[in-house]
């Protein structure tokens, strides 16, 4: 936990999402199963609440996001956001575009990793949500759809055009922004969209062991390799080597890595601290 | 078609390429068959102005490149091209070779699609025509060869150096443009350099048929994708995400948005204007 | 060779490596084939001058890079350096972990290209020159281990936050980074960390045939291109562009471009001088 606390206090209930805590692990749960968990503003609003809570009080060590039912998330409600938007003011469409986009901000910035459970389908908001975690573990059900342009809008919705061609390549990329077509699980494993393809049904269970491991181990580790690999996206080589080089000397004074070293020594198992 | 008009007309004919027109499709063809399609100074001002032309006058919505013959296009002529740049002053050959980067410019930051149809050989310039595209329909006899080092020249030849690496990754991109060893088919799908691997014959076709489709969908959601896909490579996250947000809020303006909200209400195909 | 030399002279000898140099092919092994060739101080140190020198010599066309005995490199040796850092002040470990930097980035900047020979383990250290080097040959044998986390350090080190991804992509990259778990021959020529994958044992045989063949080749046009690629990484679009065409301005005047077009007319090989 952050000593680092004013007069903000944690929310005590996150209405539109299902949030669980277990020493370290967060457990999101997209929950509006008969919709196929499709996204309202609330759900937004509370995804970018709730991520930037946790990111601030340190009390994630890793993330798991995940949804009820058949699918994992269908997207914006075609109702409740597609037709609400028609009736709002130009100021109204950037905020409610810029808040998406800070939820796959937070995602990317969050200090843990972001582990996304994928099952059946994963469409529109809901495929980039997927697509801005750092693990993605999907079953033979899973169904991507980067839909946008078959309702109307840019592909590059939310960093999709940003962070898509960085996982799969511009080619790939550019075909499946731009034409909105499902991306199967086979395709998916094939192309690098997936950090694992499970067994039916097993997306969420390998997701929380991922997640049980990464938290019980040398957690700040974990988090400074994601926090490099987001910002060196966006560095030159010369100011990336640098960071590294900072980075790794901060982390020779901590905790878990003079306890890999005893361990070692001493032939037995590290005790990780995450510190 | 744009209002944007002034003094300049459109050209009215294209002596160094074959350009057809069909409500909004504009097919390119590099027909010089007895050459393999190589390229010659003209053909490549050709290309460089009548994109121009068609970014300005929004006749586009989409463009096929072709190559007529055995194959897509063999690069730059090795007489007219190769040999009379042995005779240039140095004002010359950066003229010429900023000639052929602004096409690639142009390609890339056309507002429409461009669809290349390989078959048969892509090599030195025609590959990097290729690659610039955004999508690559290619049939079995297809065979890039960025060979720009088997004529003692730098394997970064407009733009491939940037591209390729974004396109199937800096490992295999280093291989291709340094060795310049043909890719065939098979390696070139594998690889990512591929949207798709039509049967033998049918690279042409399928490609008129993308274009005819994305010509007639939603034009202006297509257009921003590929604008923000081009965009981003360059941008890092942050405005990545800023970007994203302004131009969905302009596109939830726009009559496509409405149209498709409408026809999913109304339970009827949407009829895009691309507008 | 360079003509530009002042007061500095050759090294005599390299305590810490082994390096052979034949006709413009240097070859330069890990030679502590008892700790795996496990990476000690002084074995950076000597990769960096050495690096260095050749850079500003201009005596090498084309690196092979290899280890002896059963594999290629186990990365910093437990004792000799994450023991010693433990003792370290703030300034000597960002001065330990700038230099490891330095070696990637002059890996990376050196005007000629870097093979890596991999069989058995490269792990840590071992796993990112190999990384940084231009091709990647490597046998069944070869097991890549990322394997920072593990110690409690970042994934992120010398450099790998930034090249991994550009070489297979976000996904595998934070996979492997962050996991810090084995890729084994197979997986890493599916995701493109491979050049090629050679029979058991050829590894090396076939690096210094590379090496041989891109020294006796074009050289300059070898080096631009890698040159370019490593730059370009780094640019936007319209930069890349412009460096391609002032590039190959410049190589249009060399003897090597001169040669083909002369070889090409009169049907036979070309004898390149690489200047």
């Amino acid at each position: 936990m952050s000593p680092f606390t004013g007069s903000v206090r944690a929310s005590a209930h996150w209405e539109h999402l299902r949030v669980g805590e277990e020493d370290g692990v967060v457990t999101v749960t997209l929950a509006r199963p008969d919709k196929l968990n499709a996204l309202t503003f609330e759900a937004y609003a509370d995804l970018r609440d709730l991520l930037a809570e946790l990111s601030r009080t340190r009390r994630a060590r890793a993330l798991v996001l995940g949804g009820e039912g058949r699918g994992f998330c269908s997207g914006g409600d075609v109702d409740e956001i597609i037709g609400a938007t028609l009736g709002m003011d130009t100021a109204q469409l950037l905020d409610f575009n810029r808040m998406t986009g800070q939820v796959v901000r937070a995602i990317r910035e969050a200090p843990f990793p972001v582990i996304a459970a994928v099952h059946g389908v994963a469409a529109g908001a809901g495929a980039v949500l997927a697509l801005a975690a750092d693990f993605r573990l999907a079953d033979p059900t899973t169904r991507f759809s980067f839909l946008f342009t078959k309702v109307g809008l840019s592909g590059g919705d939310m960093g999709a055009a940003y962070l898509l061609p960085r996982v799969v390549g511009l080619g790939h990329a550019t075909r499946i922004l731009m034409l909105g077509e499902p991306v199967r699980a086979p395709e998916a494993e094939r192309i690098g969209l997936l950090s694992r393809l499970t067994e039916e049904g097993e997306a969420h269970p390998e997701a929380s062991a991922l997640a049980r491991r990464l938290a019980d181990g040398p957690a700040l580790a974990h988090a400074q390799t994601k926090a490099l690999l987001t910002a060196e996206l966006d560095l030159p080589l010369s100011a990336a080597v640098e960071l590294d080089a900072a980075t790794q000397a901060l982390l020779m004074n901590s905790a878990d890595y003079a306890e890999f070293h005893a361990a070692f020594t001493e032939k037995r198992e590290p005790q990780w601290r995450g510190a």
